[in-house]
Formats: C-alpha cells, sequence, structure tokens
C-alpha cells in the first residue's frame, strides 16, 4: 500500500509531462489513466495514447524533489481530475497514501481528498525496447529538424505514410528527415558527430511534434534508440515511446533536380508579409492562388478574387538570374515554407511554370531544401 | 469619392474598438460590416450587433492619427476582412481611395490592394439618443460595479429579464446595481458625486461587459445618457449605445434581510482555495453540493462524490460567533462570489440551513452585498 510524500510543484511538473501522452477521449478508457509505480528508490508516471507514450521517473535522490518513500506499490488515477487535484492543494507538499486497495488519501495542509484509482493490472504493456547502441542526438538539433519538416507532412489520412516524417541514416553518420503531403516537400540533412546503425524509419508528425513538447531546453542531449515498430527517446528522466508507421515512403529524391531557369535571393520577412497579404485576398476564393511574376529581373504577386478584390505588389530582391517566368501556387505553402526557414534570406529557384520550385536558406548550402508544386492555371 | 490618408497603427486600434461591436455570424448579414464615414473634420467607423453599437471618431487635428482627408463619402466594408487587411499592410502610413463606387483601392509601400465593399445606403439606421443631462461616472468605477454584478445575471433565456444588470438611481444620487440569477445575487450601491435625474433600467449584462472592454483605462470618465430604450456611454472618441431589457425586475431588496444566527469572518483566498478543492471533486456528480459545518466556531468543508472520491478540510477563519450550523450549496457560486470580492476578508451570514447567505467584504459595510440560495439535502 503506497505511501510517500513529495514537493508538490515538482511533482506536478512531472506529471504535466507525462499527460501529454495521454487524452482524455482514448478510444481504450483506461488510457485516460496516469499510472503511478512507487518503488525503492523513486517514482515512475506513466501515461500513454497507444502512438505515444511517456514514462517520467522522480528519483528518491533528486533534492528538489524531497521525496520520501514509506512504502511501494502501484495505482491507476484518472490524469486529468488527479493533476487538477495536486495543482488544487493548499500545501508546498503532500502526503500520498494508499489507504485501502486502489484507494488513496491525499493530505496537505488542512485539507484531506481521498480518491479512487483502479487497480494497476488493468493497464495495457506497453512494448519494450532494447537499450543497446543509442543514438545520441542533441535535443535541440531533433527539436529543429521537426520544425523544419513536420509542417510539410499530409494531416490527411487518405495516404497514412505521408503523415510521417521519413528518416533514414545512411553510411552510419548522414542523417535526413523528409516530409511531403505531396504538395510540398520539406527535407533536412545533417552528418552526426557520432556514428550509428543504418535505419530507415517513418514517425508521426504528430508524435515527433508532441516529442518536441515533452523534451524542454534544459535537456542537452537525448539518446534513441530502434527497435521492432517502436523508437524511444531517453533522457535521464524522460522515456518517450513513439510507433513507427508501417509501409514504404515514397522515393522523394528523385524529385530534387539541380537544372533550374531562374533564381532570386529574397529577404524572407518581406516576402512573408507580401504572401500573408496575398493570402488574405485569395483565401476568399476556393483554392486560390497568388501568381508570381518575374520580368527583366523585376518580381511582383498578384491575386485576383472577383467577389472580395485583388492584390498588386512588387516585391524587392536582393538577387535574381535567369529567364523571365510567370507561375502561380497557393500562398500557404510559401507562407509555411517560410515560417520553418530561419535564415533572413531565402533563394527560389525556378524551372518552369509547371515544374515544383525548391526553397533553401540563403546562407546555407542545400543541407535544408524545400518544395513547393506549382498550380496549373487556364 | 473617399480619399484619405492615415497613420497604420492608430487606425488599426480604432477599428479594433469598433469591432468589438461587431459579429460576423449576426442575423443580419449587413451588420458584419464597419461603416466609416470620412467628413471635413474626421472619421467615423460604427459598428453595431443589434444590442450594442460603437461609434468610434477619429479627428483631423489629433496628431497621432497622422490623418489627412482629400476627399470625405461614405462607405461599408466587411469588418474582419477589412481589419485584417490593414493589419497586414507593409508601411507605417496607409492611403485609402475610392476608385469606383464602393471599391476601395489601399496603397502601403509598394502593395496595392483593391477592396469591394457596399453602398453605405444598405445599412441600418442606429437609434438616436438624446444627448442633454449627461450623469457623469468615473470609468473605474462603472467597470468595477460592472465586476462586481455581472458574473450574478443569469445566462439563460428562459427569464430574460434575469440576463440584465438593474441599475436604479434614486433620489439623484443614491445609485444601485444587481444581478440575480435566482439562485445568487450580488448588489453594488454608491452615492454619486454629482446628482442626475433619477432612473430605473435595465441593462443586458454582456453589453456591459463589453462596454468594460471598450473603455480603456485610459478613458477616466464617461458621461451616460437615457432616452427611450437605448442607453448611452460616451467618451471623447466613443460612443457606445445598449439596448435596455424591457420588462419589471423582480424585487430583491425583499431578500435581504437583517436578521442572522452565525457569522463568520474568513481569509478570502483561504476560502477561496477551499471551494476550488470541493468544486473539483463535487463538480463529478451532477448538482454537486459542498457541506459546511460550523461547530463550536470551528469550519470545515465536506464533499462526497461517491464515484470519485471526497473531501474534509478543515477552513481557518479569523473570527466566528452565533450559533453551530450545517449547510450545503453549490461551491461554483461560491468561488465566483468570492472571485468579485476584491477584498482580503469576507463576511459571511448564515439565517439557516434553508435561508440565502449574504457575503460582504470584510472591510466594508454593506454597500457590496451577494446572496447565495442553499441547496437543501436529504
Amino acid at each position: 500500500m503506497i505511501n510517500f510524500s513529495i514537493n508538490k510543484a515538482f511533482f506536478l511538473q512531472a506529471l504535466n509531462t507525462t499527460k501529454r501522452a495521454i487524452s482524455s477521449k482514448n478510444a481504450i478508457p483506461i488510457l485516460s489513466s496516469i499510472k503511478i509505480d512507487v518503488h525503492a528508490t523513486g517514482i515512475t508516471l506513466t501515461g500513454s495514447n497507444g502512438q505515444i507514450s511517456i514514462e517520467n521517473s522522480i528519483a528518491s535522490n533528486d533534492e528538489n524533489a524531497g521525496l520520501l518513500i514509506s512504502e511501494t506499490g502501484s495505482i491507476l488515477l484518472e490524469a486529468n481530475f488527479f493533476i487538477n487535484i495536486i495543482s488544487s492543494l493548499p500545501d508546498i507538499s503532500l502526503d500520498f497514501k494508499e489507504i485501502e486497495h486502489s484507494q488513496v488519501l491525499l493530505t496537505s495542509g488542512k485539507s484531506e481528498i481521498t480518491l479512487k484509482g483502479k487497480d494497476v493490472e488493468q493497464y495495457p504493456r506497453l512494448q519494450e525496447v532494447a537499450t543497446s547502441n543509442p543514438l545520441v542526438f542533441e535535443t535541440k538539433v531533433l527539436k529543429t529538424l521537426i520544425a523544419e519538416t513536420a509542417f510539410a507532412a499530409s494531416t490527411q489520412e487518405s495516404r497514412p505514410i505521408l503523415t510521417g516524417i521519413h528518416l533514414v541514416l545512411t553510411e552510419h553518420k548522414n542523417f535526413k528527415a523528409v516530409a511531403t503531403d505531396s504538395h510540398r516537400m520539406s527535407q533536412r540533412k545533417l552528418v552526426l558527430e557520432n556514428s550509428g546503425d543504418n535505419f530507415d524509419v517513418v514517425l508521426p508528425s504528430r508524435s515527433l511534434r508532441e516529442f518536441s513538447a515533452v523534451f524542454g531546453d534544459d535537456i542537452e542531449t537525448v539518446e534513441v534508440f530502434l527497435s521492432g515498430s517502436q523508437i524511444l527517446f531517453r533522457s535521464e528522466t524522460i522515456s518517450f515511446y513513439a510507433r513507427m508507421l508501417e509501409g514504404a515512403y515514397p522515393d522523394t529524391d528523385r524529385l530534387l533536380v539541380s537544372d533550374f531557369e531562374t533564381e532570386i535571393l529574397f529577404d524572407t520577412n518581406n516576402l512573408r508579409s507580401a504572401m500573408e497579404r496575398a493570402h488574405l485576398i485569395s483565401n476568399a476564393t476556393q483554392n486560390g492562388t497568388v501568381k508570381l511574376e518575374i520580368v527583366d529581373g523585376k518580381v511582383s504577386a498578384h491575386v485576383n478574387s472577383p467577389e472580395v478584390g485583388k492584390v498588386n505588389e512588387e516585391i524587392d530582391t536582393l538577387e535574381t538570374s535567369g529567364n523571365d517566368l510567370t507561375i502561380s501556387f497557393n500562398p500557404t505553402y510559401l507562407i509555411e515554407s517560410l515560417k520553418a526557414l530561419k535564415s533572413e534570406t531565402v533563394r527560389i529557384r525556378f524551372i518552369s511554370p509547371v515544374r515544383p520550385f525548391t526553397l533553401t536558406p540563403g546562407d546555407d548550402g542545400e543541407n535544408f531544401i524545400q518544395l513547393i508544386t506549382p498550380v496549373r492555371t487556364n
């Protein structure tokens, strides 16, 4: 019968991290619970939604936790409800005591709250991941490459594989992350400092976004393990499991060609705000597009939505070269693409009005490249 | 054909204030427009949802406006869309030019945006309010009394009059604001510095909440005018019109009695956080209540929701007097009541387990009094 006391703020933070894997509307009702395992050396909190699972450890020897364990055991508690209760407690610490089977008495200050829990046997067993040969990533690097690619993944389930990010390690060091929804694509490459076993997997972009939310900037590195259909990201206190997507990812390399006819260097913010204005007007029409005209090195943007109005705008450029061109596309894709691009300038290369165009950071080579498919008009 | 130039940020702020009266989902489609009247000495922006209307004036001689009017006229523009467009413009100022009937060309930096508007004749005529004999209020005082009462008004349309706040001026100086949803009541009294004509009106609490949002803290005083079924709050640049509710407001004075059996002074925050814990558990049961027990001067709170758990808590008091008592009520009413009460301490007076109890600020007399009806249990 569990019995421990703990610092309230510390406990709450660990609970809230774990809660990111828990949905109160899960099709499997028991997954709205948080699992609390109290063992001799600390507490493990577990949450899962079937796609991702988070285990969060609180060690007895972590001074900030103020953790004092008198008796061990395990219990399930309704996650949202339990966290709200903990957050409402009056004192800076709390006592957690199992008073009868699956029933908990919380004491804090003069407040005594009794909660009904559930038997831990009802919780599904999470798949295990073998933890040998970790690949070590800087957390910041992983979070950056997720931000650079996840937005380009599909949100529609019609081709499930496209809701994922394709992660590939070749030659033990060459890492590549790609996402595409078939209208646009984003690819980041990097060379790892530590080499590892080659892999080729697809992870749901939603799971990777959660990864970015769970691993704070205070966690410098994470170990990555792959086994079976699961990936595990692990820091000192957090284990984050995500299920891989099954199926073959399309060959995106063939989309990247090196010949182009027209090349322009823009100020990123300048182009982005012009596209945001264009989008306000194009958005009033279904499948509204913006038309970019390049004539004698001058670039202008044009939108015409007969019901609401039109935009005509000259866009400043930093460099232009190549042929004149007129091309139409959905400005949302360009806006999202520019948001993902952290550099002050962006290089856009066009082949023809009907071929995808590429975006690369003005200050970088080809390690981060994006591709947008134009819309054929008339 | 309208033609003016203006500072973008200044224009945007005036547009956003006016927009508070505009709903994009109004049953009368034309009310999703903002009306722009450009006259010789400035611009008037008008928005209305049928319940409230806002007129916002920008004077040519206001230096911050940077307003230069070349030609006058009036036009209607879709409010949300127009404001988004203005906010997206690249330069710090913009030119607004009517290029043909009900069609506007906005120029800012290198951006040219053409928008379709509507003929101003389509806009409904707003009721006029005679502006003689203003009652002058400090804005802060009005906003405080709205915050102290509006929450207690009903949100249900079954008795429309209870969705309002009852505002009464008697003896030219004695002002009273009351709201009740029949479960609780909140009443603020104050003696006006300037006397005015007596009145007795009911205004929708929702309109008064909008008043608080529209009149910023930089506006020191507002003039209040009543005429027909409308009230007008007016500052130098803003005229805010609200339609009154029709019908007789219930007599709430008879609810306030002066005899009581038990009186307790609490620390407001202390009581509020105990009630918030109680509410977390009581909320799990339909119509869940908290039971307050006063025994020998000690106060304790108890909730039992068989499905999820229970709370037992001793609540510290600052003073207690009178008889023992056990009373049950919906903790939400007490939480909202304590939120409205800005004083550090709260005095609660009980008559019996079945009679409403009153709350007054610990540091005030009876100028601000609230009343909560208990729930009969067993």
